[in-house]
């Protein structure tokens, strides 16, 4: 059973995911919308589809699934409204920065019984998908402690920041997600703190560039996330889990592995400098495992669910630099 | 300009050629053709391409340039027969097990000026490619020592052993090309030893499977090899350069890269398995560059004349074998 | 000028001191001080020196320098008598369980004007030293992040963590000051969090097996420490710090490095076992820099001070465990 | 049982096995003989031991054991002279340079039972001795190939050169040995390759700087030898096993392991660069292991016999090169 996709959004993001349906043995890209002509146009020449309005992607009749890559501000009204019309529905993370609009819209999204998937890709990573692995196959014991880096090569442009509803809900929400798929059960209180280090404008703008947050789970399971806007050396993205049996690893990636030994040392080239080459793979991934789930084979996960519970945990770490005080997941979840 | 092509041959690697094809925004796969129908059809179906007869491919107009992929005893007569009609080749190495039949072929290609590329996917690898880049840029200053390390993880069927002209023919060939490729000069001598450690039935067929080579160039660089039918971890492919200035190394790589740490070690999982996920990139670049110098943008490289300077180093490794001596090249080449 | 040594205390880390001191071209061991006769016989055998009492050793003429391995609550009573005798002093860490006896004794230290070093063995540990030296270099350029694991193989006997002050000072400490060494400024604010997930009965003993702690110094420089009693790979030793510019890391050390590949994967060995094997170099490196002290050809560093700095962070994260908050430096320190 | 040592020679190795012998708590450095007086005085004043002339130690009764450190070609003379005179003789390698004069003196030792002991040192460095130790176990299975690269910072000067036998009885002698302890049984063919890629002056001295060679026992099994007298990163020292279960390597070793990345990549430090601090661990252990041969707790191994047979294996590469053939060794070892 070939999916039928709509796409919705062909900007960065969205080409990424036109390129992972295209590619899909079970899934077909059937058409693309954009505001901008340009961007859906690529996309439709590259992949042979149509392109069509929002609203006529709603009502088609051959179009069994959408992907949404649109700005932020539109996800919940998108989702609501595809739900309504009975597609299965990806929506790129966050679902909304308000978490009472996410509750409100996994309300009308239980209620429709839609299918709906959030994209936090990371948790289809094959490296990361293998140490959560270990972990399942118990080869670590009980987990204890988690460690996760991740850095970027480089700020967004300050607009977007403006738009992103900060860094703990634009960044560090993507490790908080991997710290609940690592961590086996629920963050129970959070402690965040909060700099200004790669760029002042940043912190005009009242964001923050560099963070870092410790969590706890109600059974003592502790955890720790190191964020940056920076890294010289490429994108870096590494997890790692400590338990009672043992302890795993998934280290940086990098698009060339030689190594050159000169007199000044043993040099290995830098590291992926962007997400979408670091997760390739994870894209493809995660596009399949939402066919899958709109196939019946499989349940939809992440969920809206686990949308909501990264953003609360961004919640509580923005409440915990607020505050200066460790934050209880019941205070802000409530 | 999209290159429109024939599919000789639908095995195993004739997938993976279709694929790649098939995903080249520059190519278009037009038709297929295969003695066995099945084979043709999975990749009519997969890829959508006509199944057509090599004749009637021989004789079409839609079609630019094809891949040769049949069995060994017919590339020369086919390169022939496609250099006459006019189209470019790529043909899977080795263009014939016979060096007097290579050459006479490649007269003909010649004589036609037609585009003629040979498949040694290695050169393509992404670190393979880094470490020769590393040489060309002057970071390890002259070249003076290439060690190339080639085990697969199992023999091949023993009736195909009786085909494949013997394991420096089938398998060595690959290292010699890239000895080639790393040491930027002709080999000049050649040793090898050969021995019989894997299956006894291979030593029954005439052939070794166990086998170790040395090559000197005129200005005295050298070369090792190392060739195994066996490697229980894995398909272990690594080169390393020595030069005046320092070193440059391809070491092996696996699908998963995490690594576990428990009382018994740290251990990181095996590596690829299987030649064709060792070197998807390998080949869908491969396909790439064979496209370009269809479209006149680069030569067509590895050669013809590459895949006959292959075959000779075969030839001087089996009769060193044979006389317990170091041969020349000029005794074999001549 | 050879530097004529008494060593107070015999047991585990005396002997390492023994030996490094013995083996040290500019010093000789001149007495051992037990209350436990056959431990000073042992040294006094091994290393050929003799047994006084301590009170001898505060009197003798024939010693410059004394090393106290005694039990921590006798560290600052012996710093203060020897600071008066004229004696240099090396005191392993802590000074003392207690800020305010810490801050009377450093008070004596100051004005005997007596040399005094304290056993944060870690700093001269050559590959973490080798991370410091890449800071001060500027290759990294400012320092914006640090990262401290460090797990213990297994926890010390219950009847010493009721000795040992809580795994902040006992532990942690050593972390509190490679964070200081590292970060280049002083921390002003501390976050930690504290679990039982070894073994109940530390938890039952008052203290924590499981701790992570964040700092932030005034220019809002963040660093991560990782603390757990228990790793089954080995003692987990690794420093991490990111810059403007760059990153360094120092990775675990093993006694044996091989790899070994089988179809179960690539395995290296297991960690060192043990603190003494693993900072082998860091003791020897100590002493030296003691030495060099005592001769006045170096500052005395780590000091008394660094000593009582690391102690008020200890101070704060339990502060902060028990409070909640984060807590600030000025409220302990003060 | 206090083995009491003499040591004959107190150049660069004598100070090492100086060195070794004093931190040994089984031996003591009893006198050092060496016709330059400020080399004897000065390892005369670092360990307290007496100078007396060769012949004095000779007839000494408090002397049990020699460590033979001299020119070589007074080694033959010495080992016989001291087994005459019931003394244990460990003895730097080569024994001779020539075939016979090592098979005579050897005949000496077999007659007055002297325990001899040969040096190389590489059998007890810890990696390699763990490689040795994974064969052993099983866990690689039959040994097939074996891989030993062997590559120093820099040729020595050219005088020693001419009287060091050439660099297959210099410098691969280690490697050969390395190759008989690793591959479990004796070579019977060899077939090597030489070049001058280094220094013209090497060639002009008739020797080599760039080597490579393949052996091959009677039962197939296969190894290369990979030696050159430059590598601008490090004392280059590695070897690789490979078997019909698994492989181990051990990989070369470094005195600083840290990684720095920045934008132009991931850099750790070159290796270590003199093969004294590379073999620091080897030479301890290998003096232990002499101590105990002495005490009769063990064999002396590698014994002269391991001497003759790698100088024998020098010898068929030389005659290798000199006729462009693969040699068997009965025909050198006759």
């Amino acid at each position: 059973m070939t999916i039928r996709f709509g796409l919705l959004g062909a900007g960065r993001i969205g080409k990424v995911h036109a390129r992972a349906i295209s590619s899909d043995a079970n899934a077909r890209l059937v058409a693309v919308a954009d505001a901008m002509a340009p961007a859906a146009e690529a996309i439709s020449a590259a992949y042979g589809c149509d392109m069509r309005s929002i609203d006529a992607i709603l009502s088609a009749t051959d179009i069994d699934a959408v992907v949404i890559c649109t700005p932020t501000d539109t996800h919940a009204d998108l989702i609501e409204a595809f739900a309504k019309a009975g597609k299965a529905i990806f929506c790129e993370k966050p679902i909304d920065l308000s978490l009472a609009r996410v509750k409100s819209c996994l309300e009308v999204v239980r209620k429709t019984k839609a299918v709906l998937m959030v994209g936090f890709n990371r948790r289809f990573d094959p490296h990361f998908k293998a140490v959560r692995a270990e972990i399942d196959k118990g080869t670590l014991g009980l987990v204890e402690m988690v460690t996760i880096t991740s850095r970027d090569p480089g700020a967004p442009p300050l607009d977007y920041i403006g738009r992103s509803g900060g860094i703990f809900r634009d960044m560090t929400i993507h490790d908080f997600d991997m710290a609940r798929f690592l961590l086996g059960e629920e963050v129970a209180e959070v402690s965040a703190m909060a700099s200004v280090l790669v760029d002042p404008a940043i912190g005009k703008a009242g964001d923050s560039d560099s963070v870092q947050v410790m969590l706890k789970t109600a059974t003592g399971k502790l955890a720790l996330i190191s964020n940056s806007r920076r890294a010289t050396y490429g994108y870096d993205q590494r997890i790692e889990v400590h338990g009672s049996k043992g302890a795993a690893v998934a280290e940086n990636q990098r698009p060339v592995s030689i190594e050159v030994a000169t007199s000044a040392g043993y040099t290995r080239p830098p590291l992926h400098d962007f997400f979408m080459t670091r997760y390739t793979e994870a894209y493809a991934a995660e596009i399949a495992a939402f066919i899958a789930a709109v196939q019946g084979k499989a349940k939809a996960e992440p969920s809206g669910e686990d949308g909501l519970l990264a953003l609360a945990l961004a919640e509580a770490a923005l409440k915990s630099v607020a505050e200066g005080r460790t934050v209880k997941m019941s205070e802000v979840a409530g």
